[in-house]
């Protein structure tokens, strides 16, 4: 008996060994909601309004028969695609050095209250970031946050998938927005 | 001989063990093609026409060279582009309680047949659905079904991934459409 | 001493197999950078110009305030937006048989340099490949390579996830683009 003990506590070590590995294996296709990496950003969005040619980051590009391409139409902006190429920032100074940019489009889809449908991505070429992230989701722009997904990624990036929180950090009128965007990724590679 | 038994059984109930666990970690990285969830939606889009502004769920805001923003394109609708929020319903009736609203846009983008590209969101706020599901794909609608990808959820839907089967339910003449999806979710989190 | 090492022997081995296991077990997690599958494309885009009606496979449909719709706008296009249906075809030649179509979109996204972002799909229906291919991303087409986000796949192409490498590989003019789509699937199903 007492020659045999060295084994079985070997044995016993295994078998701890494998249950604590099995375990792991279970909380991997659990997928536990810890993001791999988080980041925050702020982008800062100009539209063009027929007289700030020149500091406009964005402009109206489709816009429904009720309205143009210079003003936002009314209905709460329904059916106005914008287009933009926004300078990132890591904090919320607009004249900051950015960081990268902010492009892609979003389309206002509601009569009866702001919200919008966003596609775009940030391209990072700089010393910190190299490569992009991409974006794509339901902006209700009134709420407080909103939640878009981050759909891929390349460079830094690399096959990134996770959730971007927006949040309008503050505006002026309706030519100024400034975006945080805290962005968690749940598969990093 | 006899005496090392227990201990060789003990061994090979190891070793059983130890494939029976490898062998599940190969199914996983094999993603057995199983939803882990699965939801069925209509969705009614209602094209604006020049006349029905208030019954009207989308309207054209992009259109080539030859067309407008009230009549859809000649060359099969090829260049339109559709910005719609169609009320969600959990059964095929257009007066039933919407559930959440489909909001993005669709561009017709071939000129021999009716096909088109789409971007858009289920956006969902009830007691039953919180959060959204974002959707992109072909979507040559004169098939009886075609599938688009599930790019991302957030809330209730958080990371969500999977196929959308959608299908051509109930049309008249172009403005009015229903869209019968069958969700099945691949990766759940 | 002498009469348990052949259980200790299989004990080492068993301590080997295990390490190597957890090894696999953690590569798995930390995603290896080799695609499981390899796909290269080539596909021909003509935009209409007023003048080519019959051969043109896009068209301007989006434009800013300072443009129209049947010639690229100044500013490097910046907010046009252009909807395509383009051949795909295997090898470079515009004339060989087309094995699918690319079809979405893309607009100019900056004033100051070409760059545009794109969302659009490979969609397959030959002897060869059924389904099809989602993208979308940033394209800053003076670069000679940029990556854009296989976001989703369907038939053969199911769940895919991956990175596509686009290059210029022709153009003439402001109406003739070919460009190279060297495709590396890193999810496959």
């Amino acid at each position: 008996m007492s020659r045999k003990s060295p084994i079985t506590n070997l044995l016993f070590f295994l078998l701890i060994f494998l249950f604590a590995f099995s375990a792991a294996g279970k909380s991997r296709s659990h997928h536990p909601r810890r993001p791999c990496r988080h980041l925050v950003f702020y982008f800062h969005d100009i539209i063009y309004n027929g007289e700030n040619a020149e500091n406009a980051t964005s402009a109206i590009v489709g816009a429904p028969a009720w309205g143009n391409t210079t003003i936002l139409a009314g209905q709460n902006h329904f059916g106005d695609m914008v287009v933009f190429d926004d300078p990132i920032t890591m904090d919320n100074n607009l004249h900051s050095p950015a960081v990268g940019r902010a492009q892609g489009f979003y389309i206002y889809d509601r009569k009866e209250i702001f919200t919008a449908w966003l596609g775009f991505s940030f391209v990072f070429n700089s010393t910190e970031h190299r490569g992009s992230l991409n974006f794509a989701g339901a902006d209700p722009l009134m709420n407080k946050t909103r939640d878009v997904s981050v759909i891929g990624g390349t460079g830094d990036f690399f096959m990134a998938r996770g959730i971007a929180t927006l949040s309008t950090d503050s505006f002026e009128g309706e030519v100024y927005f400034r975006l945080r965007a805290d962005i968690n990724l749940y598969e990093c590679w």
